[in-house]
């Protein structure tokens, strides 16, 4: 987790869980965008994904152990590839002091008129290296 | 707000809004869900409502202010009418200093394997005591 | 429920049952959303939500029976009380052939640039009129 | 779409958008798993997923369009590779026509005793076996 420049606690809600009682596995999908809209308000001081024209275009989880309820939920978060009209952050989803799942999504910043990727603004591209890896 | 004797901080979600661009309807009744499970750590040491029989029977929220991404939310509760097998919270959920919707749920304590409403035991009423208005 | 002029048939997915194993009560909300955008659709002719501004003022649910996911749910719908500015959807909610749920909700015309009640167009009032109860 | 041997509607709703006033990122993921409970009834006479000891091991999904609250949607699943304890599902999402997302999922036989994978039985593996791509 020492790699990850960003964390996020996550707030777990009884509707969190599915029937078998755990974490339901698109819920991680949530948790992932929680983490995204925090570091834009820690970035850029508004919460508000709206005016930040990325869109998901590839998600990837990989799930290693159950989370319950009572389990304190963290998102750990850092870019990873950037390219010219897209860029992928990499998440660590760490419950109970354990990683429960990891995660990635391709993220491409689109022109909300037109519907088609724009490449990535000079100071958004500088202010995403600032998340890279701690590990380099 | 001062009559509420307990309050809970809600983490707001970018998947809470909906195409309005506001918080859900339906999602403030999941925020209630969160301040009780979280009323129940305080009481009885777990989230995990599971453990703890009650059943909503009857919801009812008034909506007053929408809510945005970037507003401070809180949960109150308190406690109003206790009877034999149920008892009711009382909601105000509070958004950026505002009132945003006030609600109560009505609670029925029932035994899950025969499905059937039971008589609220004594301890648990005592405890339901200590979240009364605090107006009184 | 013959006294309910509209239903929706409802497809219950796995994400809306919760750890109790039963239909969420706040996944009931999603419900009746569900049915009023279909009412709009065959009224008028969009499911888009967004070109009718109402807005749910208040909201109430009274929950009979629990909800399973092999359960056949069934919304029914009418037009309770018609005001100026507001009317009330009264809901039946049918599963397995059962009252799973009685429900209302009030909604409010609402301008979105002024963000204040507006009269409710001729127009839609006499849409709404053909959606009361079918027992008068 | 052919070589998909299953498919299944989704009823879209409203609650299903998000503030882009898009289908959102996670609820792709609900709906893949509506697909599945949907192709156990069909294959195992229950939508109960909680009788079929299946855990989402790893979920991918690749998005390709938005999709909104008119478009009619569809999912379509075939069987990818089968292990000893995992199998894949592939998915391809169809909106209004067009392909909105392909999707995979890795599903492990978990013992919900012992909470490890074990063995899929014979007969599951049989059954799974009927879905593989119609290409082949």
């Amino acid at each position: 987790m020492e790699s990850y420049p960003f964390s996020c606690p996550i707030q777990v809600r009884w509707r969190d869980l599915d029937a078998f009682g755990h974490l339901n596995n698109a819920t991680v999908a949530i948790y992932l965008a929680i983490a995204r809209t925090n570091v834009w308000t820690s970035l850029f001081g508004s919460k508000d994904a709206l005016a930040i024209p990325f869109f998901v275009k590839r998600l990837e989880i990989n799930y290693r152990r159950p989370v319950g309820l009572d389990d304190e939920v963290q998102v750990w978060l850092r870019v990873g590839e950037i390219r010219g009209a897209s860029f992928t952050f990499e998440y660590l989803v760490e419950a109970a002091g354990e990683v429960a799942a990891t995660a990635s999504t391709r993220l491409a910043s689109v022109d909300k008129e037109i519907g088609r990727p724009v490449r990535i603004e000079a100071s958004v591209r500088a202010t995403l290296e600032t998340l890279r890896s701690n590990e380099e």
